[in-house]
C-alpha cells in the first residue's frame, strides 16, 4: 500500500514551526513497511486543502492528515476530508463526553463541540493529551483516510498507541531497517565502494551523509520481523568486511553514546581538555544520560595561562611550538590524565575560525591527542578545500576525538590510516 | 508571486530526518513577503520527482527545490528539473574548480564532477560549505526554479548569503523584519501583554517561542528599506516600554553573542564551572567568534571530587547540602573566580535527568550562581508542568546563566522578579 501525508496549517508555510509531525508519521509508516511516496503541506485554505485531498485519494491507498482538527474556525481538515470522501459528519457522543470532562464542564462551547463531530462510520482514535480525537475511515474509492491532531504532544502518543496498532492489524508485510554508521570515510567514497551492492531490491542499500560522518541504511521487507532481519544481515556483514574498522556500529545512536557505553563496559573513565572546541566535546559526552559514571572532569583552557595552570602544559612547549601544535595537544592530553586521575585523556587545540588563521596555521588546523597515561597519540586535522564554518571544525574535531577513544577501546590502531 | 517548496530525499519519507530545510526556506520566503502555498516531499524517484516539478511549475511562480544535488546516482534533482524545464545541463567550470580545490585534487571522480553540471544560463549559487553548488533559472513557462543542497549546514548559509539576495533584487517591495528578543517571560504572557498591538497590518507583530525564550517579530513592507524600517521603530519602542529589562536585544544573534559583546565592551572576563550542563555553557560562549578575549577558562566538574579539587568547594558544603544545592552553586561560582582570576564566574549544578531525580530534588531542579568575587547571586530553576527533556533542562540552565551575566553587565538586578 502506498501512503501520503498531508500536513495542514499555515504556520508550517510561514516556517514558524518545523514539521516534526510528518517525520513522526513517516517513521511510523516506515516501521510498518508502508511505502510513503509523498508528503505535502497546505495552509488553512479550503480550496487548496480539497485539491490536495483529491490528489491524494487519486494516487494513495492511505492518506494521513495531520493538523486542523482543533476548535477554531480555521480548523478545516475533517470537514474538507469528509466532503471529499463522500461522508457526512455525525456527533460522536463518547468524544463529546471526553471533551466535557477535559474542561470539567457539562456544557462546552460550540467550537469545542465541533471536535466531536466525526465522519460517519469512522474508527475513532482517542486523544489522551488534548481535546480533538483522531479517526480513520474509508473513502468511497476504497482509500483510507487517517486524521491526527497537529500538536506533536498529542499526535505522537495517539500515533504510537492507537494509529500504529490500527494500521498494523491491516498489514501483510513488515519492514526492517538498520543503519550502519561509519566514521573516517565520506559518503562519496563509501558509495563508490558499495556501488555493486546498491541495486538490490530486498534488501535495499542507501548512503547518507550526516555532519562529518556517513551511514548506510539497509532495509528489507518480509512477512515477519525475523525474516526481514535475516535478509539484512548478510549485506550488513559484507559492508563491515569492506569497511573494517571504519564501521563504528549498527543502529547506535551516536559516536558519543557508543564511547560512553564502551567506557562503562570496561570500567574506564575519560577526561577532556579542550581549547578550540570550547566544551563541545564534554557537552556531547554529557548529552548521553548516565555519562557521569565515565566522565568526571573536563576543562576548557582557552587561554595559555589556563593550559599551564590546570594542565601543567610547560611554558617552553607553548613558547617553542605555540598553543596550536602537536606538542601542546600531547601535553594537554597527558596533563588532564594527571589532573583528573582518569584512565584516558583527550587534548584538543586548534584554530576554529573564522579569524585567527595564518598561512602557516590556517583556520581548520586542529590537533587532537589521546593519552592513556603511558602512550599518547596525536591526529592532525588539516583544512581541505572549501572554507568550513567554525561549527563544522569544532564538531569534526570533537567527533575525531570520540573516534580515537572508540578505536582505542576496541583494540584498533588509534590513528586510522 | 506564489511559491512552492519541493524537498527531495527518500530519507525524509522514511522519517530518518526532520525536514528543517523546508522550515528554513519557508521562513526566508515569509521574510521576503513571498506567499508559500504548497510544500511537498518526494523520494529519490525520477518519475514522481518529474510529476511534482510539473505540478509545481503549473501552479507556482517560484519553485524552491532542496536536496538531491549531491554526487551519488540517486541525486537526481538537477537532471529532472532541467529536463522538466526544457534546459540542458552544461559544465560550469568555476564550480568544477571549486570542487577540485575542495578535495585538493586536479582530477575529481566523475561522481564529484557531476555536481558542477548545471542548467544552461542559470544563476549559480556558490556553496561555501560543501561541494554541490545551488542555482536558479527560468523554466520555459516563465516560472523560476531555485535549487539548494540538502544538508542544512550547506543550505542555510547558501540561502542567507546568496539565494535571499538573489530573490530580493527581483522583488518590488522591501520587507523589513526586526526580532525583539526576550528572556524571562514566556510566549503566552508576552502575547497577552501585546494583544492590542497584534492586529496591525503594517507593521505586523507576531510572537514566537524559541527554546525557553521567546521573541516578537515586527515586520513592515514599503518601497524602501528606510521607509519600512521607520514603520517598525515606534512599535519596537512600545514593546520595550512594556517589557523593560526582559527585552535583551533587537536583532541580536543570541544571548551568548550579546554577553560576549558586553564583556568585550567592558573589558571584563568570565569563567564557568559546570556540572549538569556538562560544558554546554562554555560551548555556547565559544560558539561566538572572538570569545577568546573574554573567556579564558571553564571547568566541567561532574564528580564531587572534581568540584573540590578544581574549585575548592568545601567537602562540608557538599556533605551538608549535597552537590545539587544553592550552597554548592555559590561555592562553584566563587571557586572559579578564584581559580581563573576572571572578573565573573558562573557555577551551575542540578539534575538534568532523565534519571537521578528524587522527590526532594526532582529532575529539572538546577541552581545557577553568578559571582563577581565580591557578591554572589543564586537562581533556582524548578521543573514546572509537563516533563521536559535532558536537553531542555541543560539548555535553559545555560540560558539562565547567560541572562544573569547580561543583567549584571547592564545594571539590572541580577535576579529578575
Amino acid at each position: 500500500m502506498n501512503a501520503e501525508i498531508i500536513s495542514v496549517g499555515t504556520e508550517l508555510l510561514l516556517g514558524a514551526v518545523v514539521n516534526t509531525d510528518a517525520a513522526l508519521v513517516a517513521r511510523a509508516l516506515s516501521g510498518l513497511g508502508i511505502n510513503l511516496l509523498h508528503t505535502c503541506v497546505v495552509g488553512d485554505n479550503p480550496k487548496r486543502l480539497k485539491e490536495a485531498i483529491e490528489t491524494g485519494l487519486s494516487r494513495s491507498g492511505l492518506l494521513v492528515m495531520t493538523g486542523g482538527l482543533g476548535p477554531t474556525t480555521d480548523d478545516l481538515t475533517k470537514e474538507t476530508a469528509a466532503a471529499a470522501a463522500g461522508k457526512k459528519l455525525c456527533l460522536h457522543q463518547p468524544s463529546l463526553e471526553r471533551i466535557q470532562s477535559y474542561f470539567n464542564e457539562k456544557q462546552v462551547s460550540i467550537n469545542q463541540e465541533k471536535q466531536a463531530w466525526l465522519p460517519e462510520g469512522c474508527h475513532v482514535l482517542q486523544n489522551d493529551n488534548g481535546t480533538a480525537p483522531g479517526c480513520a475511515f474509508q473513502a468511497e474509492n476504497g482509500s483510507t483516510i487517517l486524521m491526527l491532531p497537529g500538536p506533536p504532544s498529542e499526535l505522537e502518543p495517539m500515533l504510537l498507541h492507537y494509529a500504529v496498532p490500527y494500521l498494523k492489524q491491516r498489514q501483510e508485510f513488515t519492514i526492517v531497517s538498520h543503519n550502519v554508521r561509519i566514521y573516517g570515510r565520506g559518503e562519496a567514497p563509501v558509495a563508490q565502494m558499495m556501488d555493486d551492492l546498491m541495486n538490490g531490491e530486498n534488501p535495499t542499500l542507501a548512503p547518507y551523509a550526516n555532519e562529518g560522518e556517513c551511514y548506510l541504511r539497509v532495509t528489507a521487507k518480509a512477512h515477519s520481523q525475523q525474516e526481514a532481519d535475516a535478509l539484512c544481515q548478510p549485506l550488513i556483514q559484507e559492508i563491515k568486511n569492506r569497511l573494517g574498522g571504519f564501521v563504528y556500529g549498527v543502529d547506535v545512536d551516536s559516536l558519543e553514546a557508543l564511547v560512553v557505553q564502551l567506557l562503562a563496559g570496561q570500567g574506564k573513565t575519560l577526561a577532556t581538555a579542550e581549547s578550540c572546541t570550547g566544551g563541545l566535546l564534554s557537552k556531547r559526552l554529557t548529552d548521553v544520560a548516565g555519562s557521569s559514571q565515565v566522565f568526571h572532569m573536563g576543562v576548557v583552557t582557552y587561554a595559555n595561562q589556563a593550559k599551564e595552570q590546570l594542565l601543567g602544559v610547560p611554558r617552553q612547549v607553548l613558547e617553542a611550538h605555540g598553543a596550536v601544535s602537536p606538542e601542546t595537544a600531547r601535553a594537554m592530553a597527558q596533563g588532564i590524565v594527571r589532573a583528573s586521575g582518569s584512565h584516558l585523556g583527550i587534548g584538543i587545540t586548534g584554530i576554529a575560525g573564522p579569524q585567527g588563521g595564518t598561512a602557516e596555521k590556517p583556520v581548520g588546523l586542529i590537533y587532537i591527542a589521546l593519552s592513556d597515561g603511558k602512550d599518547t597519540w596525536v591526529v592532525k586535522r588539516s583544512p581541505i578545500g572549501r572554507t568550513k564554518s567554525r561549527d563544522w571544525h569544532r564538531h569534526c574535531a570533537a567527533s575525531q576525538a570520540l573516534d580515537m577513544v572508540r578505536r582505542y577501546l576496541t583494540g584498533l590502531p588509534v590513528v586510522a590510516e
